[in-house]
């Protein structure tokens, strides 16, 4: 196995909607997570600000998860910034298209021709990484992500806010709903994907779906490291005539056990090649951050799941996974940072 | 073998001293060249003017050749913006501190602490992309280049006016060494190689010698894919303590064999691990803008030598490597741009 893998981030402004998610330490602050988060992934330690990307709670990102398994298996990967609010202060791949996402509920999310250019200079990326390479895994890190990803997905006709999980136990719905249905009120009947990522999408999953159909076109397969978010990738691949069935689906077991979303749903839908589930449990873990994981907290993000996926098919078991998300944890501790 | 490649572009403002560089249709236009270069490679066409980069004798880049290699041998590849002028209008890698170097016969070449950031963030991203490869060649461009090298190399305490080369037939090596003697009144004896740098240098050869360490550092072999520039960047390895027997050299033979210049001196200088030239020869191509390599001109760049050597050793002959060449030329004369 010659896996190759990319973390995509990027925010929407729909994050700063009061009590629509978690994944930050407040509404604003979940604008900073991205950069965070792949400043962490990247360097081991986050630049931008001096924290690990955290909730007041004391939840861990889940890139914690997503380094270690890296760390493990010595895969080659690159942060990729589709639209970062605060930029990315380590190296990474730029999309000269990058640009955040604006609050669905309010304005269109980007400018007119944006997920256009976004999605071809992705798929570049997607072709350019791929070679050499047999899978491709692409990972997301964007509060608010399964908002946006339930518009795009309602808008493209499936039951997006019915699919979507939610970072926090008590997933918000009837906020999703609202959201969600005031950015369709922005969608014309019969608009082209592009044009409804534009008017109630992001940067990140149009960036995703690039990347997967870029390495699909060099021969590799394109590996979905993610939740129920990724159901508006597939949707977007849909909507350029790809085919969905070569695309692996690989998340958390929180993700596949969680009962107020269906990610199985979402891969009938769009009959995917494979839907996993990492086997790493926290249950009997000695770190508390660790055994909220079991509660219903974060349950996935910066491809957590599908790199620990990843890691199991290359022959690492989920002690030894474990371990190394340990020693992770303890090394963050001792910085002072977790 | 497992290589992968990464071209490094950057600009530094000596370039625009007149009778300096030909690698661009002027001196003000030298400053385009990295830009069009990287998009060029990355896209297959230019985007941020509409022109294959080119001088006004009609002499093409060597991205030519670097790119036909790479679609022949399906070599993995990323560009890199250490700090062009105009940045790249495709997919690429951006490191944080990437900015253009100022005109070393002037004034200092980058803010003080800027080397070192650099050297840091490309040694993260040689780790980062060396992971799952054996093999990590580097190319540059950077108009201009043989001097800041030269002047690197002299800080250094080495002949470097005398090693290096140039795009032109006519080296013009007294406005090199009176641009260098400038240069150097600006370094104090014992100063360390990133005060060097700062001082005299440019944002691209410290980056080139990042990627290298970092790659070393993953146990796969540094490759530099360059001419007598390569002083500069094996000087700054040397600099940071780095066992520069460990780097191969890969140049063309029309480094090897130009008399204005020296690498084999580098090459022993710094004990390198090989020093290889690409065999291919254009002297019976039907095409003048080829031929024109035959006579002085270029000579590399882009890591036009480096890319070649790469292709024979995965096991292109030279025959196949000048088809794929030619089809490429064919490919941009008939959009109407070479």
């Amino acid at each position: 196995m010659r896996p190759i893998a990319v973390y995509v981030g990027g925010s929407t402004l729909t994050s700063t909607i009061p009590g629509l998610s978690i994944a930050g330490p407040s509404p604003e602050g979940t604008l900073y997570t991205p950069t965070l988060d792949l400043e962490y992934l990247t360097l081991g330690l986050p630049r931008t600000m001096n924290v690990i990307p955290m909730t007041p709670d004391g939840l861990l990102t889940p890139a914690l998860i997503t380094r270690a398994a890296l760390e493990l298996t010595k895969v080659p990967y690159l942060a990729v910034d589709a639209g970062t609010y605060y930029g990315i202060k380590a190296p990474h791949v730029r999309l000269p298209s990058a640009r955040y996402g604006e609050n669905i509920a309010e304005r269109p999310a980007m400018p007119r021709g944006t997920a256009r250019s976004l999605f071809e200079e992705a798929r570049t990326l997607g072709r350019l990484i791929s070679r050499g390479h047999d899978l491709v895994l692409i990972g997301e890190t964007i509060p608010g992500g399964t908002t946006v990803a339930a518009a795009i997905m309602n808008a493209a006709g499936l039951d997006g806010v019915g699919y979507v999980s939610s970072a926090s136990p008590n997933n918000p719905k009837d906020l999703k709903r609202q959201v969600v249905s005031k950015a369709l009120s922005r969608v014309s009947e019969g608009s082209d994907i592009f044009s409804i990522v534009d008017a109630v999408g992001d940067p990140v999953h149009v960036t995703m779906a690039g990347v997967a159909l870029g390495a699909m076109e060099e021969g590799a397969t394109a590996v979905l490291a993610g939740g129920t978010q990724m159901g508006a990738v597939l949707a977007i691949l849909r909507g350029v005539g790809a085919d969905t069935s070569k695309v692996s689906l690989w998340t958390t077991k929180w993700i596949l056990n969680d009962e107020t979303s269906n990610i199985r749903a979402i891969a009938e839908a769009f009959d995917v090649r494979d839907l996993e589930g990492s086997e790493v449990d926290f249950a009997d873990s000695p770190f508390e951050g660790l055994r909220m994981f079991e509660r219903g907290f974060v349950k996935e993000g910066v491809g957590a799941g599908g790199t620990m996926v990843l890691a199991s098919k290359m022959g690492f078991d989920a002690g030894s996974v474990k371990s190394a998300i340990y020693s992770e944890y303890k090394r963050l501790r001792n910085l002072g940072s977790a």
